[in-house]
């Protein structure tokens, strides 16, 4: 009964100081898992603070959303950071949202990168060992894009005895090499309710998806990740609600 | 036998990306005690982890050093910041410290305020409260200036269980009422070796200390903070050592 | 005909890399004068770029809108900078914008300073000094609140010949010494569309207005702000044009 | 007379606030044009005022050094912005820099991009093109790696009849194909002095120099860049003087 074990998860706590992003209160009661960002990329330890405790009162698990350091970027552009400086700057944006969640009584249930670092790790070896090196030193799992032809990057994590959770995306579209078509390619991502509530239901069933290159794609995930950011979201999350079969 | 207790403490990992600050290196083995930068006055992650590594070769105890946010400032300049922003942003720094000690095997020890929140802290009542409940917040003690009256905020400490370690400065002038006179005052920064291991000698001996307007002071303490970044910091340090009683 | 000339101005350019503040593309066409931000406390290259071509469009003067700085606390936090890092913080925004300016063939008007620094600035002569030398290195006017009492304040900028534009406040509350309410009392912003234009009227027939701790107190302004980051924002400022007579 | 005419450049105002880097009081005499940084990877208004009346003291022209934002990792680390993006930040950072300038009575002469963005420009067309876009608004010429192989580059400069000042290395290595050996390879960096000093004479001469993969390589270059912050900067630029044919 696969079906009723996907999570839907979020990314979450995006303000930052006066500018709102995301309209976390009606999503949260919505959601399983909660992305929260951790200042280097978006929100303040205020906003944090504000979101972790939305989370709690929602009975939602807190994940760690950390990123490379470009809040006006918003995380979704590569920098050319060394292994080291990698590593480092994961563990310092968890370890300030974990003492955030343990001051409210709360933890941390995983770590998810952001944008062009979530990317990037994926195709670059060194860049996925720093991220996992990071990862390592708070016995937690990363969660990463369900992919095929991803034995190099799993052979990785089980040396650092990283559990990995496998994550789908309901409002992106794939290419056949099983990766999210970029954000300026057109028809990257979906805004049409019923295509994506369809590919959610393909993910959960483990069936095929189309991708965006006219093929054919199994995916199999342990979650899946809707965006809050855009107009539709609720009714988008509500729908996936009902499509994984009613309340959480 | 107060002498062999008075411990020393100096502001450590203060360099900024390409930029260094004081000779952490020949300091390190010293000091007692490393108060690190958290990220919000000076040091990067990549810098933090390198400073807590040179404090656990030497033994040293690791404090968090956090701070206003103001980089190009360094700390050093007050800002407006309500409440809840300082206790967040004091966990924050302090969390995301302690998980890159514990990345390493080690642990923070205690945690001390840096610059303008170290000095505005002791006050403004409100300030200290925010300081001590982010303080509450990892079951550490808060390390501040040593001055007569202040019971008041002694009471808010006791409030939230947070015990104090009470610090000198060996290389600051003070003012009749206990505070430090203001690093702009002419003769607020002790430089002469003499006058500095004078100062030592006779806070470690319990005795009165000449403050900067002519008067008599008594401090009680348990640590006693000089500062690394001038450059004399090193024979200071060494003839601090020697006044204390020799090694380490 | 004092009537015709009093302008409006609005803080424009308020948003911040992916983060939306305000509906410039609406305002703009019904406001003489964008104070536009500079990237202290609001704004990026991109997005001044974008509000200097929306203003250009509707033949709205520009107006630079520099600020302590501090994005994530909005400029609104007072920051205790030297004079000289006030005067050259100045300076560097302002000459950011007006290159930006010049580049798309336009021109500044004016410097109004945002947020904590436009009110310290009428509080502390040593920061107005500091505003008005940076001030007179472009040949702009300074736009500053309309308040009695400020002789001192007015023979500085005259000593370094920098002219003043008055500026009186539409939808905030004013005490009796003819300060601005702060924005933490209760009352201080107003937000009643028919108690703004009623104080919009007195203010340009050159009557009294009542304050919030119930006196009476006359205005004297050449230009009146309007702020654009409420939901009412446009419906005010269509009904303030009206107020001052008619279309731009 | 080639010889005469060339210039010696160096970076400079890369301090930012309290952290201090290179010896700009003691080189500043030694060169023709500083390369003063715009507050995107080092410098602060402040150090930028400094800097800029330490350059009119001993007649040296002054350029704008614009580079990505990025303090913590100085502008060495690319980054992935918008042609837009690359383009308004410069016209920010040098219009900030030129306002500067003004204000003390001075000007700017020329443009020289920092770091990662130096070098990306010459690799990648669109780069070079959202650049030189942004140095055609001030008129003035942009300073480059003098190259083989780049009329590419050039045309576009031309299009937007922006003038190059061509760019030799002192104290770097240079590859076959006449680019810049990375600071990360073994010897990229010449530390000899000899070796500097050969290597600009041979230069100056119109002559050929060996490259780090051991070819022979001709370089036109108006003008000579050397390195301030190492250790011998001094004694390098004293020695490349007279290389120069003496005095400036």
């Amino acid at each position: 009964m696969r079906k009723q074990q996907i999570t839907l998860n979020c990314d979450m706590g995006e303000s930052y100081g006066p500018w709102k992003m995301g309209d976390d209160e009606k999503i949260m009661p919505l959601i399983d898992m909660a992305n929260i960002a951790c200042g280097f990329h978006a929100s303040d330890p205020k906003t944090m603070a504000d979101t972790i405790q939305l989370a709690i009162q929602h009975n939602v698990k807190i994940g760690a959303h950390p990123s490379y350091p470009d809040i006006v970027g918003f995380g979704r552009r590569s920098l050319a950071m060394s292994s080291d400086e990698i590593t480092y700057s994961v563990i310092y944006q968890v370890g300030a949202l974990k003492a955030m969640c343990e001051s409210f009584h709360s933890e941390l249930s995983y770590i998810k990168p952001h944008g062009a670092l979530y990317n990037d790790m994926i195709k670059d070896l060194t860049i996925f060992e720093a991220v996992v090196d990071a990862v390592s030193c708070f016995n937690l799992p990363l969660m990463m894009l369900s992919m095929p032809n991803i034995q190099t990057l799993l052979d990785i994590a089980d040396r650092y005895e990283v559990p990995i959770l496998f994550e789908a995306f309901a409002d992106r579209a794939y290419l056949s090499d099983g990766s999210l078509a970029p954000r300026t390619v057109a028809g990257a991502i979906l805004d049409d309710q019923d295509v994506i509530i369809e590919q959610i239901k393909k993910i959960v069933a483990g069936g095929n998806i189309r991708t965006l290159d006219g093929q054919s794609l199994t995916i199999e995930a342990d979650t899946i990740c809707v965006h809050g950011d855009n107009p539709q979201a609720l009714r988008i999350l509500r729908a996936t609600r009902d499509a994984l079969g009613g309340q959480r």
